[in-house]
């Protein structure tokens, strides 16, 4: 399977991938996915944003009631790493491979699900699929987005069914319009998601929580820290870059960089203090005009700001604000702060990652509990080091599951943050990232650590298909 | 004529111009200079590389020697105003209806030069036009300038004609590459330049030393600072902004934002000290791969920079540069700086300036280099405000040329720098800016001055085409 995926939206000139939705590349992965799927028997099934889901039925009824999901997504950032999405949705195929092999017989379907425009590369909301599959986000609002050309989503996936129905997902807005309902692309009539009593989401990690240990090539999720995208718009005076004097200027360039070394500061002042997490970055740029030898009139920069708590992301972004307006004063520019996206933070399902804990190898919901903390306290570089050297003289490098599965935090968004957030039971599980990089060709899995990965999910899909848990009261679940 | 040229590349959006070199909106408005120019009965020239002049010619041998050349150019920068360029091409074709008004008989030919690319808005190379067509530029080199694309200058105008002959320009290079010689559109053989004995280019001002007095719509440049213009690749570390601690991070965006502010700091230290100009700018900015949620791997920024001698030049670079790899080391990134262009200072033709201040009222050459160094002292916004209040104070506003015609020096690069530099003596005419704004749509400038501009560069025509200069020995000047 990675030999069929490994060309596509790869560039020659930078190693990394770039497959953005309904483009090309992710295109040519989406329909990868679907002969792939069809080659195992699977039935896919689309609603018409992009989602996709190849269920695994040998009952043969589709009424999907306490249906398992695992899956992932197939699109990636610019210059992206390999892993960062595939991986998961490879490793559920490769997974249900090793269920057959194995002569499982599910009690019910399982389903692999491709979200469509996980990374927000393209509309600059993450997880759009997710979003629009639960309900979250109605399609009159998604309708709206542009990507950077100005060409708008609605466009974009026109002619195509989109069933955001008031009441067909989980937590379907009532606001939601209907572009029409023709049941194209297979789709029953309701959300993909209808009937799912739990998802599992299988993801490399995107840092070194695991790399730092020895003996975990598998880890469980505890929670998604708060998370933000702000857009500061940085208003100043277009004017000649060589006739206008120093003193004469209003340049919103200077603003912004005040502001973009103020945020760094305001992060590294108490990222890894404690319990505290705070991380911020600006990287993405629009300089207008973005002559050389003129002086921007405006400079809109993407901040990405992500914090240990909802309190934590609202000091950090306060702070940054504030340190942005002091600048602003001073250079004669002006000011927008807009959130583009902000997400509170995501636990999930204590029940469920049980569950798979105890699959992989933990012993008790306590046990879990605390390592969870455990785990976090350790998320400093200097703590894993000290351990791993003192593993390291030892000569004791445990190589299976005896410890357990840790279970980490983590900074970065998924769609299981999503799937949680509407009242269904989700759990991921982590495959160790050799160099602890992600969002950049250097992202590193390693075979062993992909086999181990396909290993644990078989495991734990096993036990959640043969005894399915109930399908959750959506509506109940998700106030 | 304004009138016709006012809708071409004007942007309803931000009421900005922008017209690039080979597309649409500058095309169309070299193919209204050939309208206009016909409809004259002014006999049309191009090279191969986009140049064009008008030639009025009662004479009617087209041997051009001792010609006269005027003009100026048609692009714009990205947003920019409306007449930063165009003011000089329209303003010429209006003094040759006044000439002709006024029954003024040319003893040598006239030529309105429009220059393709003044601006390099496109390839990154300012007065890409009059570089080629003077020689100083090669074809071999400019075939290779990319636009921000990747489209190759050699493949834009493959197919035209390109006489970069060694030998066709004053300063052809020996390593010039000669990619046909067809003879297409018109062209003799020979550079467009053969034959002229001097270029005088009416511009709008860029700065506000025109608009701080009250007595002056029209005055004549001095000399062009030193100006180059560098490109600082700041390389870093791309990872996952939310999974990367704050202390593990490689972030070129800080080690960019550090350097931009020391820029700042250092042309404000010194601009306006005494003599001493300098202008740092960074207006333009590429960072890869540009996603909100990812830690940039690359942030290549484009420095504009410009001082009044080219030691201060120098001085300011190795400033910007010192604080950049400081702070690089400091942020783990590294830094590599490329100077794209470097042009030294350009001082106008000293005895045609004179001419033309005579012609425009000043009385002795003594009086004019006097003038230039007191203009030059009485840059500083307080200098001339203070000029102003007294002028304002006392109710005697002069309003004519009694005064004499002020002689300022310009930050800002134009072809005829090069042809300057090229050895064609050259001056320049500058028409007042009401704003002082410029690569701005806030360029502004009044029916009236720009009549006075019209008026200014007849008179200083009549007299060149009736009295005209010697050509220049062009090889030896040169030297």
């Amino acid at each position: 399977m990675w030999r069929d995926l490994e060309p596509l939206g790869l560039s020659a000139r930078t190693g990394g991938y770039f497959r953005q939705p309904f483009l090309t590349a992710e295109r040519e992965a989406a329909a990868w996915f679907g002969q792939a799927a069809r080659a195992r028997g699977l039935r896919v099934e689309s609603d018409g944003f992009g989602n996709t889901i190849a269920w695994w039925d040998p009952v043969g009824d589709d009424r999907r009631a306490g249906a398992v999901l695992t899956g992932s997504h197939l699109d990636s950032v610019l210059d992206g790493g390999a892993f960062d999405g595939p991986l998961g949705v490879v490793s559920s195929l490769a997974a249900i491979d090793v269920l057959r092999d194995r002569g499982v017989t599910p009690r019910v379907p399982l389903g692999v699900g491709v979200f469509v425009e996980e990374e927000g590369s393209r509309f600059g909301l993450a997880c759009l699929g997710s979003r629009l599959a639960t309900g979250q986000l109605s399609w009159s609002d998604a309708r709206e987005l542009r990507d950077r050309d100005g060409v708008a989503l609605g466009d974009v996936i026109a002619g195509d069914d989109h069933t955001d129905r008031p009441g067909s997902g989980p937590r379907a807005r009532a606001d939601a319009a209907v572009p029409g309902d023709r049941g194209a692309g297979g789709a029953t009539p309701g959300s993909l998601l209808d009937g799912v009593s739990c998802f599992v989401e299988l993801h490399c990690e995107q840092g070194r929580g695991l790399a730092l240990r020895d003996d975990a090539p598998v880890g469980l999720a505890s929670a998604i820290w708060p998370h933000g995208r702000y857009r500061f718009d940085f208003h100043g005076h277009a004017d000649h870059a060589g006739a206008t004097r120093m003193a004469d200027r209003r340049d919103p360039m200077l603003t912004y960089a005040a502001t973009s070394l103020a945020a760094d500061a305001a992060a590294r002042a108490r990222d890894g203090v404690g319990d505290t997490i705070r991380r911020a970055t600006f990287g993405r740029l629009d300089v207008r005009p973005g002559g050389t030898n003129a002086i921007p009139s405006l400079v809109s920069a993407w901040l990405d700001a992500r914090a240990s708590t909802d309190e934590e992301l609202a000091d950090l972004l306060s702070e940054v604000e504030r340190a942005a307006r002091d600048r602003s004063a001073a250079d004669g520019t002006t000011l927008d702060v807009t959130a583009e996206s902000v997400s509170g933070e995501v636990i999930f399902d204590r029940g469920l990652t049980s569950r798979l804990a105890a699959a992989l190898g933990a012993t008790s919901d306590r046990d879990i509990a605390e390592r969870g903390v455990a785990e976090r306290d350790a998320v400093g570089r200097e703590a894993a080091d000290r351990r791993r050297s003192r593993a390291l003289a030892a000569g004791a490098l445990a190589t299976g599951g005896n410890a357990g599965v840790p279970i980490i935090p983590t900074g970065a968004g998924h769609d299981a943050g999503i799937l949680q957030q509407a009242g269904i039971p989700t759990a991921m599980l982590f495959v160790r990232n050799e160099t602890g990089v992600s969002h950049s060709p250097e992202e590193s899995i390693t075979t062993a650590d992909a086999l181990a990965g396909v290993d644990a999910l078989a495991n734990v899909l096993a036990e959640l298909i043969t005894d399915p848990p109930a399908a959750p009261q959506l509506g109940e679940a998700a106030r």
